[in-house]
Parts: structure tokens; sequence; C-alpha cells
């Protein structure tokens, strides 16, 4: 069997950068060939950024797009590295006919390309265009007929881009194609527990093309995604034999035994077909295979901190940020925000408010004053009466409305310190609080990213007892101090005041929050299962009604299956209500 | 050739109010069966409310649409309306095979149901589904693959629903199958001159099938959507001879003289079957024709003015909500949504706060004061000196962050008396600025709902003036001081400052918006067309870079071709740059 050294670059590409991603698949090209591989593959889109939303669209990114393919043709070839063939994600443009939803050709596609000898010498185009949770991609893309089978130094390697590895069809025709590696492209964000489910696919559609599969995709954050990596190879009977760590760019480098190409297999699969280009590269000779990385699973806290890490770096440093501001209030939230920010950025870089009122507690004031020592934050504190009173003196606010008042003080301080000073606002609400509309429009809820957003509040405290836990296992003091774990939630807006007030008790809460929130399970079936119909029937309405709330919330990386933002989708204005 | 008396009612539907919209189509089949009709047709989704969004995906709101679907037929029956046959949108459920995206059976459908003798007769599914602009229906919805024809006294009367009409097809298959009127319900949202192309687009499609058709369309705000009515016939040589008025409920009611229904015509169309069902009544007696209304055309601005009263009506009836409150700063903006709100709900109901500070002028203060005499709205005054100083002590701020913290303290102020009295705060925000970013985050950008979210300033200062004209015309007092129009536009946050201080003069900057933000057009053609490339290239940096303050600002009525809502989707982390 012939022999391959395969390289799949799991790179961070920033959207709409195409020169800077340009520069970064040359640098990864270069890496792959130092490193002895005789292909190299990068994830979906990486040469414009993923997901570029409405970017798509305009004729000139595009164009940009196909104009900087070509650039790396020629750059590849300038710099020695010809006879390396690179794949790589790109927006293309159709050139059939029309797609089976009778878009005309020119349309953008989301495409691969097989870069080789200084040419573009094969693209495809994904076949199954994911159009549910957050993707739109019926609104950017036209889907591509054909398969692709490209001899590799006497390899037949069929390609596939993301959701076809998803949906069946693919796989198969590799199989007919008599491919000897599917080796599939992905821009495929991070879910909890996701690399599980994407690690038995990839098995799976190993076993049905008959040959080993390798998949690469992006790390990285953007806006309200990350990318985990989480690339990894799988022989041809279902044994992973390589895998990239989560969270952070790497190039897994793998060698493969694979079948021979041969003449006389199909040339056509159900209704596409199948399109061969043969790069005219001479077979591999034996050699010593490496030894790949074989990176380990992780514990699942482990696994959503570091999306929060990546994703919370990403936003700061891709939109031009060095540090941040928040309010630090002694609660759970946000120190836990406190810890993510200063592992992601540094903690010199994390800017700490307290903001006391008369309300707060000494032990609040104190544990929001050992969160900055603990992180080596800059800390300062703005009490906040002589505000409230002025306010207080020209408007009648009682109740809610004065609650509101004193978070709005906040609100205000923060941004004024942040267009003061440069550093981005963190937003510390959990998405517990963001379910119900637990929280303050222009108070607690200003900012331009909010770490927590898609974190429900039992797995704020998982987080925070994780990463103290953590600490001390490598003997560093836990970042986060243990009474702001161990006291009962409050909003601290009122004397005496808990979470519980208002509230269901948090573990009640994220239960019926997880069933209704990410699995539309009705009203009706939440009391079959035993909850209370009272509290069932309170917490949708607050959930239904605090939809205009979250519609101005900042952005924040989502880590569970439907997130508040593109994977839930529900009209402000809306009188339905489940009946229990 | 049998005459027949058609109504469209054209209704105001709430999204989510199933038990409501039941019960406000009885009213109208009441109604068009006083008039003497012989088939009643009503709007797109009218059941349920349109667009659901993602309510179309949970299992519980399809069936309480299925089930309503069936308690309306028993209800018209048991109402005397049993031989009245009602068209009506809804939401279905596909019970076919796959869709040609491969989409399982029992997914939900857009659909079309014809009700007859206590019974649901006949159901069509949306052929075409729209998944541009402010649509996503492919993440909804399967299409359809037949048509229906159903035979209403003599007469086969052929179904399409909304997009289906924008692409061929359906009126071809309608003379392909022999119909005697094409009939199409909609929820097609209000743009600028969409009338116009939707009547000519209804003549074209008349002419096609050759025979008459009718267009019932939906009418109502429903967040960033306006539907406006414009519900018309058009006779088979492609003459209008009916048409509601815009921006209110009407039942059309029409005579028509159609074609009579014949047998050995065809059963297929291209690749989907024509399937017919026949209602069983008897031909229509001759009668005189009633004599239907012909709305005319209205001028733009009247038009746009319109839209923006019943998209803010609405946004407020329909969020439970009975007033509305917001700063009334004396410029033009602020004049324009107080008239556009007082005609909505009153000038009673409107509670305008003017908040000067040391830089406001005597005569923005005037204006203010003015403004709210000419309406009858609610006024107080809350200097905010005393506020801005009392953080101006706390906090060092400087620059731009001491004319933002003006804002805030505004912000602060308005959500307070928000807050404790329970108006609903508006935004008074134009489109211009909030393309440029002109604006501050949790100051000016306040509120629920934005009525100028979509209105270029240009169009603000036309839309005021056409106001002021039209209450003039009736001898009323016009309700925009002049001094607001005439005086040069400033943010009063500094001493002497206009907004060309920071941004081109309107005229241009709304130019270059309409070609950038409307129709993507390339920095390099607006140079070649002339104008300033510093002026392009910092114009279009400037959009760019606030899209994080779109993201957060409230929903607003669209009235262009392309809103900052879900017409236009651009990541916030976005590196690319047009260059000129």
């Amino acid at each position: 069997m012939p022999q391959l050294r395969i390289a799949l670059a799991q790179l961070d590409a920033v959207v709409g950068d195409i020169p800077g991603n340009l520069e970064r698949i040359l640098a990864a090209a270069r890496d792959a060939s130092d490193a002895g591989a005789h292909l190299v593959a990068l994830p979906e889109m990486m040469l414009t950024g993923y997901p570029i939303e409405d970017l798509a669209l305009r004729s000139s990114f595009v164009e940009a797009s196909r104009t900087a393919l070509d650039g790396l043709a020629t750059r590849l070839a300038e710099a020695g590295l010809g006879e390396l063939p690179v794949v790589v994600g790109y927006l293309g443009r159709a050139e059939g006919e029309t797609d089976r939803l009778g878009r005309p050709k020119g349309s953008p596609q989301n495409a691969a390309a097989v870069v080789c000898g200084g040419e573009v010498v094969a693209s495809y185009a994904k076949h199954h265009l994911p159009n549910y949770g957050v993707f739109d991609e019926y609104r950017y893309f036209v889907s591509g007929h054909d398969s692709i089978v490209v001899r590799v130094r006497g390899v037949d390697v069929a390609l596939a881009i993301c959701e076809d590895l998803w949906q069946d069809g693919p796989a198969a025709a590799a199989k007919a194609a008599g491919a000897g590696l599917l080796l599939v492209i992905n821009g495929s964000p991070y879910e909890a527990e996701k690399d599980d489910v994407r690690g038995e696919l990839c098995v799976r559609r190993a076993t049905e093309a008959g040959c080993p599969l390798a998949y690469v995709n992006l790390v990285g954050g953007q806006d309200e995604l990350v990318f985990d990596g989480d690339s990894l190879v799988v022989d041809a009977v279902g044994d992973i034999v390589a895998r990239a760590p989560q969270f952070e760019e790497h190039l897994l480098v793998v060698d493969l035994d694979l079948a021979a190409a041969t003449e006389g297999v199909e040339s056509t699969y159900a209704d596409f077909t199948i399109r061969r280009v043969d790069l005219g590269l001479p077979e591999v000779a034996p050699h010593q295979p490496a030894r790949p990385t074989v990176a380990s699973w992780i514990e699942d806290e482990a696994e959503v901190y570091g999306a929060l890490v990546l994703g919370l770096r990403d936003y700061v440093r891709k939109n031009g940020f060095r540090s941040v501001t928040f309010g630090f209030s002694g609660g759970i939230d946000s120190a836990l925000v406190a810890a993510v920010a200063a592992d992601a950025i540094g903690g010199e870089n994390v800017y700490g408010i307290s903001m006391p009122s008369r309300y707060s507690s000494e032990g609040s004031k104190d544990d929001a004053a050992d969160l900055a020592r603990r992180l080596g934050a800059h800390y300062r504190v703005v009490p906040i009466a002589p505000m409230v009173e002025a306010f207080a003196d020209a408007v009648e606010l009682t109740g809610v409305a004065e609650e509101n008042l004193q978070a709005r003080v906040r609100g205000v301080i923060v941004m004024g310190i942040s267009n003061q000073e440069g550093h981005l606002v963190l937003a510390t609400g959990n998405k517990s609080e963001l379910a119900v509309g637990y929280s303050t429009m222009y108070g607690d809820s200003v900012g331009g990213y909010a770490p927590l957003k898609d974190v429900p509040k039992t797995l704020v405290y998982r987080l925070a007892q994780w990463r103290n836990k953590a600490a001390a296992e490598r003997g560093e003091e836990p970042p986060v101090p243990e009474s702001s774990i161990s006291k009962p939630p409050s909003a601290e807006l009122r004397p005496g005041q808990v979470d519980t007030d208002s509230l269901p008790d948090y573990p009640t809460l994220d239960d019926i929050l997880d069933d209704y929130v990410e699995r539309d399970v009705s009203a009706r079936e939440l009391v079959s299962q035993g909850f209370d119909p009272d509290v069932v029937g309170r917490v949708f309405r607050m959930v239904d009604h605090a939809e205009y709330k979250r519609r101005q919330y900042p952005p924040g990386p989502k880590i569970t299956t439907r997130n508040f933002g593109r994977d839930r989708r529900l009209p402000i204005t809306n009188a339905w209500r489940e009946t229990t």
C-alpha cells in the first residue's frame, strides 16, 4: 500500500482578513513541508474566515477571495512548495448550471480548492448546506453537484466539506469512487460534548467509505461561535489514530498506509458525477511513520472553560482591544468572568470596578477586592450613592424602578471608564438570568461581549469549582474566592434580597430551561414529568416575556446546543403561551 | 360566464394568538357572507400570524394550528357559513414524501386551507420558499409539490401563496389547469414603492394565467415588519379592478365574470400534479355587480409615514402598552417620532421629557415645549446637570466619554420614568446615524422600539415637511415646529457642536449609504461615480465599525429594501475593508 504523510492545519482564521489568512495558510504549508508532509489540508472557508454572513453576497468580496486563491497558488510555487498539494476552503462562485433550488450560476459557493504546481487544479463545492441552528447557508450558497477525487502520489483522495459528513451520500460516494482517503475540511462550532458526537460520526463514515478519514477543523472565536479544532484522523477500521488538542492551533501530521488508486471504478454516484484529477506526482518511497499526536479527551468543565477562554481572547484580539473592564460585585458570575478574562488575556489587562451601594454587604466588597488580588487585576472602588441620590432627587423612582436605577448607574460608570480608557466592557450575566429576564437593560447588561451568555447558573458554579480545583492541583492559588461560591446568590439591590425571592432555586430553574429553551419540550410534558405546574407556567411566561431584553444583549460564546443568538429565533411580539 | 362575488379580508393578525386570529377570521367570514360573497380569502398564515419564526419548530404550536383549523371549520358551519368557502393561511404539516431538500415528511408547511361544509376540504402548501432578505423559510418549512384547483360554483380557482407569485411556474400552472381565477394569499411586508412592483407583478401574472388574479395581503405591524395590505384584484386583461387601502383593515368585495370550469384540462404541469376538488356548490344566479373599492396610490412620503404609524401602533398595542415616553430634544428626529406617536396612539398617550444640559440651546428647549403643546403631549423638564456632575465627581470623563455621559444620564432618566410609569420607551435615532454609529450606546439609543431605525435623515426631513403640509391642508396646526426643521442638526453635547463636525452633510451621506448599505455597491464603484475617495472611505469604515452598536439597537419598522435587522447580516468581528 502507498504511504502518505498528511498534515491537517488546525488554524484560527480572521473573518474578512483575506490577506492575513493567506499568510496563515502559507506559513502552515511551509510547516507541513518542513514536517515532510505530502498533502496539507486547511479548514472550511480558511481563506475568508467563517462564517462570513452577508459578505458572501458582495461581489467585491467574492472577487477578493478568488483573486487571493490564485495568488496563493503563485506564492506557494514561489516558495518552493509547488509539489505540496494544498486543500483549502474558500469562497467560490458557481460555474455550472442552476442548483437544485433553481438559483442561477454565478452564485457564491462554499468550496474547497486543490492547489498544486502553482495552479488551482480542482475545486469542490459543498453538497449539503446546513440551514438550521446557527447556520443560514441556503441564504448564501448554491450547493455543488460533483464529487472530486484527486490522485495524490498514487492515492485517490475524495473531498467533502463539513455538513457533507453529517449527511448520507458523500462517504458512500467516496467508496464508489474507490477512494483511498476521505478528506473533510470543516468549520464546525463548539457545543458541549459535540466532540464525542463528531468522533463517532468520523468513525462511522470511515467505515462506510472503507478508507481512512481525515477531519480538519477551524479553531478560534468568531462573534458568538467558538471553533474548537478537535481535528482527527480515523483509519479504515474506525480507530482514531490522531487527534489535535481543542482550543489551540495545531499542525496534525500523520503517516497513513492507503489503498493504491485503481482504474475502472465508478464515475458516477447517485445523481452526481465523480470528477477525477491526477496531480501527476510520483508515489512516495517507503519511510518510517512519524508518531502522531493523539490528544486525550478532557472533562466537560475543562472543555467549556476552554471554549470561554478562547472565545473571549479572540473577541478581544480580533476587535482590536487589549483590556477589559466590568463590575466586580463579589458574586459568582463576575468572579468567573474575571477568572476567564485573566486566563484569556492576563490579569494585568483586567480592570475591575467595585461599585457598592448601601445594600452591598461587607462580604461582597471584601470578595471583590480579594478576587482582584488573586488575579493580579486592576481594581478601583466607585460608590454609587451620590449618583443614585442625584437621580432620586430629580425623578421619583420606587420599587423595581429604583432597583434598576442602581444597576443603570453602575452601567454608566463602567461605560464611562471604557470610553475614557479604551477597555472592552464585559457583561457578566449568565444564561439562566437572560432566559427569565432577571437583569436590568442598560444596567448589568451593558457590554460588548458577554462570556457567560450561554452558561446556565448551575454550570457557572461547576466551572468556578473546576477552575479552583485545577489551580489547587497545580499548586496555585484558586482564582475564585470561596465565599463567592458558597454564599446565596443575590443582586443586592434591596435589603436582604436573594435571587430565590423572584426565581425558583437554580437547579430547578436550569432543569426547566434545559427542556424548554434548548429542546422545545412543552409545558404539558414537563408537568407530566413531575414539575410543579405553577413553577413551569411561571418560568415559561418569564422566558417568553424576556425576548425583548435578549434582543439587545451583547454577543457571547455559544456552548450549548441552542444559544440565545442565532440558534433560537423568536418574535418579540408573540402572544403564544404554552398551557400546562 | 359564471359570476362570483369574492371577498378579500385584509386583516391584522397577531403572531401566536391562534384563538384571537380564529375569531378575526370568523368575523371576516360573517362580514363577507353579509356582503353576499361566494368565496372569502384571508392572508398567508392568518391563523398563526406571520412570521412566526422558531415557533414553527415547536410541535405544540403546529398542533395548535391544526386543531384550530378544524375548530374553525366547525365554527363556520355552526354559524351558518358552511356554504361559504374560506381560503385561509395556516401552519400545516407535510404529509407527503421528503421535499426537494430531502427533509422528512412531518415537517412544518406554510399552507392554505380550503374550508367548506364544516370540513377542511383541501390544503395547498407553498411551493417557493423565500430565503433572502428578511425571510428564512428554508429554516422552517418544506415546500409543496401539488397544485390545487378548487371548483367553486362552476369556476375553477387555482391557489398560490406569496413567493409563488414572484417565481415563474404557478401562473403558468393555473393556465394549464384551465383556472378561471388565480387566488393568491400573502404576507408581503412593506417597502417603499413595493406597491408599484407588486401591482405590476399581479398584472403580469394575471396575463400569464389568462384569468383574473385576486391578491390578499396581511396588514399590521410585527416587530420590524409592517404589512401594508394593498390587496387587489386584476382582471384577465391586466386591469386593476379593485384595490384595498394600505395600512388599515379592509374587506374588499368584488364581482367577477369568470370562465366556466371545463373538463379535460391538464392534470399535471412541469413536475407537479394538479389536484382538483369540487365543492359541489351550484352556480350563482346572474346578479348586479357591486362597485368595488379602488384605493388610489398615495404619494411616497404619505406611504412611509403610514407605515411608521401602523408599525408603532401595533408594536405598542400587541405588546400590552398604552403609552410611550422619550426625550424631546427640540431636534427633528424626536419631533418626527412624537408626531408619528401622536398619530398612532394619541398625543395624550405621549410622555415627552426635556432633559436640557448646559449645552442645550434656548431654541431647542422652546422647540421641545412647543412640540408637546402642538401634540397635546405630556411634558416635563428634568435638567441633567446634577447627575452629570455626580458622575464627573466620581470618575474622570473627558472628550467623547463626557459627551456619552450626558446621553447616558438621559437614558437612565427615560428608562426610570418608563419603569415607574409603565410607558414604552422609544429610541429616536434615524438610519443614517445608526449606519455610521453616530449615537451613544445606552444613551440616546435606549428603548423598546425605534420608529426611525430604517429612515435616512434626509427622509426624516421630507416626512416632517410632508406631515406639516398635510396638517396645513386640513386646516390643522402643523405638528413639527418649523425651527426643528430649519436649524442645523446638532447632538448639543458640546458648545457649538453640529453634526457636520463629524459627518459629511446628510444629502451626501445618505447618497453613499443608499449605495453601500442597501445595494452593496463597492467603494471603487462609488469613486468612479465621482464621490470623494476620502469621504467614501471614511463612511465605509464608520459603517463597518458600527456593527456592534446596531446589534444592540431596538427593533424598528422596515421601510427600505434593506434594513439593519434581518435584511443585512454582517459579522461584528470583521476585518474586511473595501478599498477605494
